[in-house]
């Protein structure tokens, strides 16, 4: 429930000059891991959305340990860190498909009230699904 | 009036591993060029979109000539076709600094009423700066 | 043998504050449709670079019809639309899961020596692959 | 020698559904201001890598304080927080016209030996602009 895992390629668009996936790209990729993990929990971030409440990014980190490179199959490993309240937090791990880790990052997003702009606590909808 | 030039550098980010820039990224400088044209004018496109209106591109076509390169200074010149009507056509040709021709380039667009998702036509306050 | 279809998700980057996807992401798409084309036939265009050559864009058109959204599932259709010669074009359709035709676009691209930056002619192996 | 300033606007193709500039993107943003900083010390990063020595990220922390919106004329604030050894560290602050704090950061970059692939120390030339 806390966990999830999810695998793609990399794209020839998300290469840099180095040969190797630009390091900025790497945020797509975790934000890939924790919409994945919520949709295998039932929840799309798109109906989230749709519902009134956004979820920015407040805090980003990556440790880069090795480098993604064009058409590799990566896997986001995607693990919720406690339970959410008006913050949710996540851990990633990114492999290869030779299981090299190529980094670990961790997030913060902030649930946010769209038509207030004001910050809220996490929906019950979302609390019940991992209880 | 109808033409604009706007120069600026090529970032890291929109190389590829092919050691030159993205061809998708080309889409972003024209863009600016047309962007950089409407300021010229006196219109900002961000004040147009709050004032309820958006410019969706229709269509979009690209001929790459040469490679731009990381950190080059590339100089966007914008032409507005003809006098803009519910669709605005603008032509680009893209240089170096070393005034090669990287590419040339057509986009048009339509100008749409952000409420209704309805296109129409393109505002007065744009037809009289042209005029 | 000149067809391939492959679908993916919209992701959250890909949009733009017009709410749909960002009109120069979908040269993305297109790369992605040929790419797997080329897989389908049973190549890669990542052993293709290995093997020292090289495919860049040198002419991209895009009829946009529709937005794509967030999230949508997405069906890029691939196209070859004549035998290659020392360049390839291909025809490409962008359909969402309502089967909505979202684009339909058009790119050449040229093969290239990546030793000398000189073009060739279509590799063997992918004309074998197509006889 | 360790502070750079260095502004410039948001482009429409950085914004996402949010309305705002989408959180990844600000990765591209410190990019762009380390390598200012260089070149007010009389250095390009191009000439850098054209000498063989690349400088990849291996770590990179955001905070995320307000958003950055489209048109805005954003400035970025590079600090080089010590001597470089066979890694450098910047702090960066990210402000908007208004001079209200968008987002702070740190990031870490390594010096590699192109041709080996190998960590090496910062270039004496570089070093010797410092002192």
């Amino acid at each position: 429930m806390n966990f999830n895992s999810f695998s793609f390629r990399i794209r020839y668009a998300e290469t840099d000059q180095m040969g190797v996936v630009y390091h900025g790209n790497y945020a797509k990729y975790l934000e890939i891991g924790r919409v994945e993990w919520l949709r295998a929990l039932g929840i799309t971030y798109r109906s989230m959305e749709e519902g009134g409440i956004m979820l920015p990014v407040i805090f980003l980190q990556i440790n880069y340990k090795k480098s993604a490179k064009y058409d590799d199959l990566i896997t986001v490993e995607t693990v919720l860190k406690k339970t959410p309240s008006v913050k949710i937090e996540f851990d990633y791990k990114i492999y290869n498909e030779s299981r090299e880790l190529l980094a670990d990052a961790n997030t913060v997003l902030a649930f946010m009230d769209m038509s207030t702009g004001k910050p809220i606590k996490c929906p019950d909808y979302i609390l019940e699904k991992l209880s």
